[in-house]
C-alpha cells in the first residue's frame, strides 16, 4: 500500500476504512489530501475489498477545500485541483465496491460533495451539512453537481444560496443521506448498513453499481438500453447462474465471485 | 378480448383492471406472463376505458422474474425476456389511459419496476418493496431504470445494494407510492384516486400524460420546447374550447372526447 | 422605469417586491400580464438588486392562465402565449438575482409554476398547489415542466392527472416550497430566507444561480464539465480572493462586486 500523510487506510475483513485524519486542519482537502484519498480508492478498487466507509478524524467530517491551498494558485493551478477533486468524486461513484460515508459532524463544500457521491451516507445526529460558498465569495459550483442529484431542486438552491447548513434529519428528509443515529451508534449503524450492501455476489454488485451511475441520469429509453444489454450479459454470469439455481434448489447460494 | 391464463382482465364501467393471477408462483413474470400482460394493455390502449388498475391475486402483488424461465434461457432468450419486459413498462407509460398499481403485498425485483411505471400507485399498510437482486448474483439493473427515476439517488443504492424491502409508509415518504391505506380500504383508496385521476376530457389526459413521459427527463430547454408545441395545439382542440368556454360561461363543461 | 398596469413593483434597499396586482381576475396571467412580469424581471436583471420576491395581491397568488385571454386565440397566437409565458419563467431562473416567490394562497397552473420557477418559495398555510387542466379540458403541458423537476415522478403524476390541489405542508415534503408559516409571519419567513441568500458576494452567488440552472439536468458528467470551468474561473475573480484572504486573515469580508 502506498504511505500516506493525510489519511489512514486500515482494513478489517473485507471491508476498508479510509480516513481523511488532518483534524487539526478540519480534514480540508488541499490538493495533496484529495491526491492521497484518490490513490487510496484506487488501490482499494483494485483489492478484493468489498466495501469502503469514508470517515473523518477530528470535530468535523470535512470543511471542504483548503483556501490556504487555492489562494496560492492561478486559474490552471485552480483548475487541476478541480479535476483532481472531481476525479476523486467520480472514482468514488466508479469502484466496484461499496462506499458508506460515515459522517459524525459537519460536512461543507467539497466535504457535503463527498457524502452526495458515496453510494450510501450514514450521519450522526451532530452531523450538519453545507455548501457555504453561496455566503462568500467563491460559490460552491463542483459541489452543487452531485448534492443537486440526491436532494430537489428548491433544495439544492436553500443549501447552494444562504450557505447555512441543515441539520442531519433534514439531510435524511431530503435523501442526502441514508440514516440518522445518534453518535454513540454511528459505527453499529454503519456496519450494519454495509453488511446489508455487501450480501451476494461481488461480481454482480459491482456490474450493478456501475451501471446504476451509468443510466441515472440519462433520459429513460437510454438508461433501458444501456440496462436490458447489460442485464442480459449478466444472466449467464457464474453468479447469476448459482443464484438462480440455487432458489430453485433451494439451497443456500455459493458465491465464486 | 384475447384468452389469458396467467392473468384476469375485467371491466367495470370504464375502468379495466389486470389482475396477475398466478398466485401459486407469486405473480412472478414468466415471458408468457409478460405476454399476456402487454397484449392486455395493447388491447385497453385501443378501447375506450379511461383507467387501468393493476393488481395481483394471492399473498404478494409480484415477485419479479420466474427464475425457472430465465435459467433455462441463453444471453439471447434473457435478452428477448428483457426487451419484452421492458416493452411492458414503456407501454404502461404510453397508453392514453391512467393506470394505478394496487399494491396489496410485496413487489419485488420487476414487480418494483411495474409499480414504479405505473403512472399512479397506491399501497396497503402490508406492502413491501424490494430490489433483492442486489443480495443474490443477478442484479436488478433494469427494475433500477423506473426506480431511480421515482426515488433519491441515495435511496436508490440503498433500495439495489441491499436488496432488503422497506414497508410501504417509507416507500411513500420516498415517492414510490402515492397513498398507504390499510388492507380494507385499499379498494376504496384506489376507486377514489382513479376516479379524481379521470375527470375531465380523456382526450386531452391522454395528451397530457403521454407529454409528461416524453418531457420528463430531458434538459429543461428540450422539455420546454416540447411542452410549449404541444399545449399550443392542443389549445385549438374541442375539449380545450369546451373547458375554456364553460369556464367563461359559468356552467359545467361536456366533454366530447 | 416601465410603468405597468398588471402588476406594482416596489424597491426596498436592495430587494425588488413585484406583485402581481390583478386581484379581481384572481392574478390570472393575461398575454399583457406575463409581458409586465417579464419586462419586469427583465429591469430587475438589469439593476443593482440582489434580490426580488414575487408576491400577489388579493385572495390567490395566481390562477394560471386567462381563459378569456386564450380562448380568444388561434394556435399561432397561443404558442405565441406560451412562449412569452416560458420566456417568462426561464427568465426568472436566469436573473442574477435571488428570486423567492411569497405564496399566500391558491398557486395554480402557471400560477404553480411561477412557485416551481422561482430559485426559492415561502408558502403560508393556507396556500395550495394545483395543475387543474388536469381535470378540464387543456392540460398543464408546461407548468408539468418545472414542477416535475421540483418534486417526484409520482406527485407531479397526481398533482398533472387529478387537478386536485395539495396543500403547503405537502408541498414542503414534496420539495415544492422551502418553507410553511403562519399566514401572520409570512413576510418575516420571506425576509430571513433572503437576509440569508442575498449575503457574500452578488456577483459570486450570481454566476453560482445560473450555473446550477446550466448543469441541473444533464447527465453528471457533462455537469461537472461545466461546472468545474466556471469554478476555476470564478477563483480568480475579486470576490473568491477576497472570501479567501479574509477566511486566512480571520477578519471580516469585505465584497466590491
Amino acid at each position: 500500500m502506498a504511505e500516506y500523510q493525510h489519511i489512514r487506510v486500515e482494513r478489517a475483513d473485507d471491508v476498508v476504512r479510509i480516513t481523511m485524519d488532518r483534524a487539526a486542519r478540519r480534514n480540508s482537502l488541499s490538493a495533496e489530501h484529495l491526491a492521497e484519498l484518490l490513490t487510496a480508492f484506487r488501490e482499494v478498487a483494485a483489492s478484493d475489498a468489498v466495501g469502503v466507509v469514508l470517515a473523518g478524524e477530528g470535530p468535523v467530517f470535512s470543511a471542504g477545500h483548503d483556501f490556504a491551498d487555492v489562494a496560492a494558485r492561478d486559474l490552471e493551478g485552480v483548475r487541476e485541483m478541480l479535476t483532481l477533486c472531481t476525479d476523486l468524486m467520480r472514482t468514488i461513484e466508479s469502484v466496484p465496491q461499496v462506499v458508506i460515508a460515515r459522517v459524525h459532524g459537519l460536512a461543507t463544500a467539497a466535504g457535503c460533495q463527498l457524502v452526495a457521491s458515496c453510494d450510501l451516507a450514514v450521519a450522526a445526529e451532530e452531523a450538519g451539512f453545507a455548501l457555504p460558498g453561496g455566503k462568500g465569495g467563491w460559490f460552491c459550483h463542483t459541489p452543487a453537481v452531485p448534492v443537486a442529484r440526491a436532494i430537489g431542486r428548491k433544495r439544492l438552491m436553500e443549501l447552494a444560496l444562504t450557505g447555512d447548513p441543515v441539520d442531519a434529519r433534514t439531510a435524511e428528509q431530503w435523501g442526502l443521506v441514508n440514516r440518522v443515529v445518534p453518535q454513540a451508534e454511528l459505527d453499529d449503524a454503519v456496519d450494519d448498513l454495509m453488511r446489508r450492501a455487501t450480501r451476494g455476489s461481488r461480481a454482480s454488485k459491482a456490474l450493478g453499481k456501475q451501471t446504476i451511475y451509468a443510466q441515472l441520469d440519462r433520459p429513460e429509453a437510454d438508461a433501458y438500453a444501456i440496462a436490458v444489454e447489460v442485464m442480459a450479459a449478466a444472466s449467464q454470469t457464474p453468479a447469476a447462474k448459482e443464484g438462480m439455481s440455487s432458489f430453485l434448489e433451494k439451497r443456500p447460494p455459493v458465491w465464486t465471485d
